[in-house]
């Protein structure tokens, strides 16, 4: 499974009837004694009377406040330790929450070392820190809603997808070393990065019926061309860093004035030039200007969010294109869906990441994964 | 997204209600006028009054009868090509069929040169020799089904953990270039193939706390310990290839014969030799076998299924290991997990293919595998 599950554990030796998340105790609705939660302390504020913490377990964005007699208080129980809270869920007095915790007992699991803990109570530190940090910055509120949220998202997806029919097939993750040619080839076509790369050659390794989705039926009545989008960006007032010109691929300035000009909404780009486009894609037999069945859906701050096409269901004109290429004998495999009964068919892919940080509003695409990976740097 | 989704694609030009896969048709309980069915030829059978079809889209393991009048038959219309019927969906004067389609228009979509289409009508291929056709497999019966099986076993185990309150995290996929030291490392340790080794990683990956699942906590009653079971294997009537020895890896002869002996139950295994084991494991501090907290869950037929541990949640324990094999300074990350409020926690994986196989009863773990990758071969 590529992927995995992360909950706190609760404490193995009691009932489950005491166990209780923070989340759960947060929205509790009756008091409940017995009560044991764990979770990490976001907080710690020693009164005359009064002891109060907050702990939180990466369940929830909020926390549990915890109000104890100053006598329960150690040297250990600071900012970042993990704690194990024995006591009664009552209502709060104060409108902030709705419940509260009364400790009876205060553990502490594990101590932090709060002088070389990079994380500090209660300071929102910039993300661009706590990126140095991928193995502690889940434990801020930013990534630990960040993690939460793609989950969430990877669960919508999927169940839309299930609930619409369609089969989930694991495409192998090739490497350069397992797979020279077509790993490679596919690299060197797309220019993105290894992430994206990868997710090109599921195109291939998908026998032959990639899903066409609502996005390509939409493409027939928004796609506002190619040549169009050209044309907009030539009669455009300012000053790009490449010109546009038909012929050469859409830069990120370039669609970032194009979803301006269409009013900050997300726009599809249709025919893209047939030169630019790898060989897969379906030629549309026009002209002068000749193109293929591609489309991108670009939204606003993001730039490209989906990219898709109809495939080259046509055996000749696959022939032709991957023999001009010289690959026709990499590709036997691929010219075979075409040889044991084609059909037309099409699909798109979409970053997972940049839909994120459109939905979110993240401007660095390292913010969104969990564990980046980029040049020069694959921390842990 | 690591996979793809697939499904056929409907013919754009048509309205939605005159679409019908194979399943619906198949399952519908009401005739219907001006239905569209796709999907390629799996029999053709001419006879003089009528010509009978069966077609299937990969969504069911039932083809739908189409019954034509031969005039419709043509010189492409073979096993293997793909079609496009419309006609009538009718109740069906045979008891082996709710539906039959009484094919108005017959189109060949794409057609099938059935001389060099290894798969042969009526023909059930044995498992081997349809493994030597990666990209054509899933069109027959077994691969077919064992793609929607592995589709909803996969939902299925997504669900479970997401209605429990997981949050699934998104672990990267190191390569041995990105990242040498640990990938490098996991290799030896597990000595698994490169797939499961890369679960192996995720472990470490997700930052700290991996879920204890019920598995673990079956181990408390289930568990017959590892020096119990070589106890077993030592006055097993039979002869092993490998004598069992305590302080040495139970061999999949061990585990089948543990299976067998337990009356072909699953078997939890607990408690493995501390020198066997990774240093993340935790020392259960018992003598003179000293152990680790590792649970291994075999099965009838397939041997171990799942694999877990508790983590060395102490600090003074992980560092005096990683210190006796010189890893402290590539582990300072994982010490820091330690560091900064470190709970118990634990965790185990499963391996989805054995469990497919498990489940399936099937021997040959290739075959469940949409595009395997093995010793000497990385097909497509």
């Amino acid at each position: 499974m590529l992927g995995g599950w992360r909950a706190l554990r609760r404490c193995a030796s009691l009932p489950r009837a005491v166990r209780l998340r923070v989340r759960e105790a947060l929205g509790a609705r009756e008091p409940a004694d017995a009560v044991r939660v764990q979770g990490w302390v976001r907080s710690v504020r020693s009164q005359k009377e009064v002891l109060f913490l907050h702990i939180n377990d990466g369940s929830s964005l909020e926390s549990l406040q915890v109000v104890a007699d100053p006598s329960l208080e150690k040297r250990d129980l600071t900012f970042g330790s993990a704690v194990e809270v024995q006591g009664k869920l009552v209502k709060s007095p104060h409108k902030m929450q709705n419940m509260e915790l009364q400790a009876e007992t205060i553990h502490v699991v594990g101590p932090c070392d709060i002088w070389s803990f990079p994380l500090k109570m209660k300071e929102r530190h910039p993300l661009e820190y706590i990126r140095q940090f991928p193995h502690l910055r889940c434990r801020s509120n930013a990534l630990g809603a960040l993690l939460r949220i793609r989950s969430e998202a990877t669960a919508g997806i999927h169940s839309f997808f299930q609930d619409n029919g369609y089969v989930h097939i694991h495409t192998p993750i090739i490497t350069s070393n397992d797979c020279e040619g077509a790993g490679e080839l596919f690299q060197i076509e797309t220019s993105r990065g290894a992430k994206e790369s990868a997710e090109m050659t599921h195109f291939f390794n998908v026998p032959a019926f990639l899903t066409v989705s609502g996005q390509l039926h939409l493409e027939v009545m928004a796609g506002i061309s190619y040549s169009e989008a050209v044309e907009i960006l030539k009669q455009a007032p300012q000053t790009f860093t490449f010109k546009p010109e038909w012929g050469c691929d859409l830069q990120t300035e370039h669609e970032k004035y194009l979803v301006k000009h269409c009013g900050e909404v997300p726009v599809f780009v249709v025919n893209y030039p047939y030169d630019l486009k790898p060989f897969y894609m379906r030629d549309n037999e026009d002209g002068p200007q000749h193109t293929v069945a591609a489309v991108d859906l670009l939204v606003p701050g993001v730039g490209e969010l989906c990219g898709g096409s109809l495939r080259e269901e046509r055996l000749p004109f696959l022939e032709s294109r991957l023999q001009r290429l010289g690959l026709t004998d990499a590709y036997q495999w691929y010219l075979d869906l075409r040889k044991f009964g084609s059909v037309p068919h099409g699909g798109f892919g979409m970053g997972f990441e940049r839909y994120l940080q459109y939905i979110l509003g993240v401007d660095n695409i390292k913010d969104v994964i969990p564990f980046p990976r980029f040049s020069h740097s694959c921390l842990l």
